[in-house]
């Protein structure tokens, strides 16, 4: 049984020891029973029933409130619930928006959130002249409208997409003081649906000879990647969907390419051709950005998994703990490879470890959040996380990482910066005044 | 296995009878093997590899595009997508807005998109002034702030909310021509992220002689309702999260009572005050409003659950068939008693049914998303779906439905016409030309 199950009825009371160094609490004590939280409560929590009777009014409770709009927007209360921007006057360069996951809870990322990147800004699509078009090493070439399209079978899945390039904030050689939205905000998990591109392969009949597609997208750029027809025939989609709804433009309306698990920038956005070919591209974005270079001078030539991966959203940076006792951590956990297995976290900088709860349902290639109890003394901390996926894949140490993947110099050469695939731990240190910073540990 | 899982490599070819009248195919045929899907496609699908190469370049491939915004929202070529109001003008009475079901896919609703009733319009709530009480029949009285709140430990579930009114154009004589938003628009399905209710309910102490609780909004209504307090310690949960971000403030923001599978209006919004008391508070909207008046004059006193139900959305009221070949039909199916079973479609009007595939993950008391293969012969047909829960629990034709709980009959009184908890069978009827239709069948 999950313990992030709703319970039926009320759990026994269990006393409820420390599972790890500083204040980390069995994950049973998220069910509330034997543990007294009352370091969460406000100072004004001795409230007397008669006090309550009536209760105080603010003026919301004394007036007619605003008009319900044809599209719900947040309150004005939560005008820094915003993507941040890296070009946000739209120069003719590219244009990143990143995920406040400081700010979040729960797997979704709600589509106003979502990250994105783009390289020749949004383009403007009339979605009855969009035409995706499947050529090459084909029997039948097929050209679909989106109606067309609509009619073939669908799948939904929760599933995240990631840019290579997240993360790159921690290839520092100093930790970067930002928040999880600074250095992680370059993922996002929704639920999207679209059709599966095996059934449009079948349909067009893939020549033996053909063992790659290259994805086009009608922005601009025409950004182009390579992929193994191998993941059409398993999990890739035409999505047309996202959280419901149709895609955002800022990820690839009115249709993209979706290979859960392989880096954001093949899922190629804007879809409108698959040309089925024997050898790959080597396009600019396979050729050259994303080939990560080594601390040995070589390169990756194509690294396409985004890799077991974890960190802690709350409490991160940009928030500040208000006093000791009971909090809950909590975070977010993926992996390309399939379903997160087991998140561990630490109170004490990874000298001792306990094991967090998994909120159900546990997805392949999704957001999962996961949440320990703890209880703070007052002593400075430094919190980390680490995950495992089901296959037992861990999330690397930062020295493991490091010692692999190279760290930055003092800038020579920007093609020579390692910058990709970071999946390493991120350690968030905590004084006694519950003042946070990201430091390496 | 779901038929609906990404598959591994290519299906086996299989030969695919129909598995009912009218055209409905076995769900294997959503995988793609063994069928031909050429009457979905344009007819300028006989595309040549020479005539894509290059492709021809529409306006927003020759041109940077617009700038990322902080926040996404949709294309222009979307507006159409919005909420239904029947109040656009805030007069000060009920405001109502609708789920457009027919324009969307999967199971989640956007946050944008997701319904929403309120009674004194949209308070504007400083979360930091507000608070949330629970008193009465307790130990120990308990007043949070929304960050004391935030403290505890919290849990993820995806759950739909459901208006017991619902559904009301249902209970006309005559069908109305109305979409799936105008006829079912007042439920929405969201990942809803709080503190478990058991958990402040046990801090709190309940006394034994406390049965129920009273529930009370901040809004100037103040609308307020009793709940058993067993529903407390079983799955209700202080939301403070909606698919990821905070909750939109139609829909309760900074917290409200959720609890899963009851009818939306005891879903308090905006929750200020939980006071556990013996007898049941008999408030205006469960001692008026929501006791449903019954075809013999008496009246149901409380109608918690909102029963298993379904209805296909695409195609649906509002679109078109293009003549004849394949289309997917597709549907939500739900249940306020748990998982759904199984999901049944007929194309002719009741007389033969086959067995929808249900997308996975199936989860309790939330959207399940159905879908049927279908190849349409262009001939006159009436479209059904009809739902079981996991119990066994089935949603009840419509000759059932409209035996036990009535119809409505020309206007004499409001207060006497049945028009809650409507959960049976929606039909559409198609005709040779493609023209869809509501009906009663």
């Amino acid at each position: 049984m999950s313990l992030l199950t709703p319970r039926k009825g009320a759990s026994a009371r269990v006393p409820l020891e420390p599972i790890a160094g500083n204040g980390l609490l069995h994950r049973r004590a998220l069910l509330g029973g034997g543990i007294a939280f009352a370091g969460a409560m406000t100072s004004t929590a001795s409230l007397t029933s008669a006090a309550a009777e009536p209760l105080a009014d603010e003026p919301w409770s004394l007036e007619q409130g605003a008009t319900t709009p044809a599209l719900q927007v947040p309150s004005r209360f939560e005008k820094h619930v915003v993507r941040t921007l890296t070009n946000p006057k739209g120069e003719p360069r590219n244009q990143h928006a990143r995920t406040p996951h400081h700010l979040l809870n729960g797997m979704i990322t709600p589509n106003s959130l979502h990250f994105s990147i783009n390289h020749s800004g949004l383009p403007d699509i009339d979605p009855d002249k969009h035409r995706l078009v499947i050529h090459g090493l084909v029997k039948q070439p097929l050209e679909f409208t989106l109606e067309a399209l609509s009619r073939y079978p669908m799948v939904s899945r929760m599933t995240f997409v990631e840019c290579g390039g997240n993360s790159a904030p921690m290839f520092s050689n100093e930790p970067l003081q930002a928040t999880a939205q600074g250095l992680h905000g370059l993922c996002s998990c929704a639920e999207w649906t679209g059709v599966p591109l095996a059934t449009l392969f079948d349909e067009a009949g893939v020549d033996p000879k053909a063992k790659w597609f290259i994805a086009e997208g009608a922005d601009s750029l025409a950004l182009s990647r390579s992929v193994p027809i191998k993941k059409a025939m398993d999990d890739a989609m035409i999505a047309l969907y996202q959280n419901g709804e149709r895609l955002m433009p800022g990820n690839g309306y009115p249709m993209r390419l979706l290979l859960p698990g392989y880096e954001g920038n093949m899922n190629v956005k804007f879809l409108r051709r698959l040309k089925l070919v024997e050898e790959p591209a080597m396009s600019y974005y396979e050729g050259r950005t994303y080939s990560q270079i080594l601390p040995d001078g070589k390169a990756y030539r194509f690294y396409f998994l985004q890799e077991v991966k974890s960190f802690i959203t709350n409490p991160s940076f940009g928030h500040s703990l208000k006093g000791p006792g009971f909090y809950e951590i909590s975070g977010i956990a993926y992996a390309g490879t399939g379903r997160i297995g087991k998140v561990m976290v630490s109170a004490d900088g990874g000298k001792s470890w306990g094991r967090a709860a998994l909120q159900e349902p546990v997805q392949s290639k999704a957001f999962t959040r996961f949440r320990m109890p703890w209880r703070w003394d007052g002593q400075p901390v430094v919190l980390q996380s680490r995950a495992w996926d089901e296959a037992g894949n861990v999330q690397p140490t930062r020295a493991e990482f490091v010692a692999l993947r190279g760290q930055t110099k003092s800038p020579p050469n920007i093609l020579a910066f390692p910058n990709q695939h970071y999946n390493s731990i991120t350690s968030w240190g905590i004084d006694s005044n519950g003042e946070i910073k990201h430091v390496y540990a």
